[in-house]
């Protein structure tokens, strides 16, 4: 194994995941081409299977995990936003607004695009579809964290169930994702934030 | 214009159009090629032309059309429940487990599936987009009208926002019409279902 790090084929090498998640991200999986990839970035075939000898499987694989670590990290950064739980989750839905306005990848939420292509048993997402469903249970498990300690200091409802508050949140974020690429109007993303603002005031355990 | 109706021409047709749309529907308007149709169909080429002139584009929009009419029947029957608003909407969120089980179309809600696809400026689905952006324009408009009809009535609270619920909602089953497909696993929507009643019950004015 060569360590690349910090080296210019390090650098080429991401540059090449990054031009190939926002190409994956917005055709899909079927609707992208090796030669999209080329013409994106400027390579020639040799130089692109110098860096992903598996071709199209292990440049998607590398896309789609690129695609889901930014999403990630902003998603858990607003979750541990300091204060009660209640503000944490609110802090959420408020960068699910933030993510979609400022298109953090091309195409929008890569779970989604993932779930939706994938359901055909194409084997080639198998591996895409797998690395999308940890994504999702490591998000819905970070949501029941914040919902168990909101719980366990009194701040939450003793009847709240943290992974239907979870898969709730998820569920109602990623629809209004959706339906706001539809009409492409963040109009759709903000109404349901508010919805869910007020949803979430209502986990709150009466003063 | 020819009419067909009653013909074996017209139920070869239609026929097509039952296979296209579980195609088109499971594995995308980029993943879905005419030989895929002819192989499902166990038509000749010629034999495919006769019914759609304008080849892809023009099955992709029949064949859309019928799968938006299956589900948008369906959607409509459960809202037009007799009996209270709030009644009427509990139903839709149960015929939406209810479509997500049966598979009304295989390859889940074509209103999602289309919406996760066009994103990406691809001229040939420009039609399907808009056929999408108005049957979801469509559905909002009838749970805004049931609410409407709650709040004349007095059954829901005089504060509820037609627009608002219906825009929740849709986004909220949409959602967890994609969480359960992502797992292929009901669980995700049937708490979603759950977590819904309860926000349409508390659409309700005090007694």
């Amino acid at each position: 194994m060569r360590t690349q790090s910090g080296t210019k084929g390090a650098r080429t090498r991401a540059s090449i995941v990054r031009e190939a998640a926002e190409l994956f991200n917005t055709r899909g999986y079927a609707g992208t081409s090796l030669s999209d990839v080329l013409a994106a970035t400027g390579l020639e075939k040799g130089g692109l299977y110098n860096h992903f000898r598996g071709g199209k499987v292990e440049l998607a694989e590398a896309a789609l995990t690129y695609a889901l670590s930014v999403v990630r990290e902003r998603r858990r950064a607003a979750l541990a936003t300091p204060g009660p739980a209640h503000l944490c989750l609110i802090a959420m839905v408020d960068e699910m607004v933030a993510e979609r306005d400022a298109s953090r990848v091309a195409g929008g939420c890569p779970i989604q695009n993932v779930a939706v292509e994938a359901d055909d048993g194409n084997p080639a997402l198998a591996p895409l579809l797998r690395r999308v469903r940890k994504a999702m249970r490591e998000w819905q498990d970070a949501i029941a964290l914040v919902v168990e300690d909101g719980i366990a200091c009194g701040e939450l409802r003793a009847d709240c169930d943290p992974a239907i508050v979870a898969n709730f949140l998820t569920a109602s974020l990623e629809g209004a994702l959706m339906i706001s690429k539809l009409y492409r109007d963040r109009a759709h993303m903000q109404l349901v934030a508010e919805s869910l603002r007020e949803y979430i005031r209502g986990l709150r355990a009466a003063a």
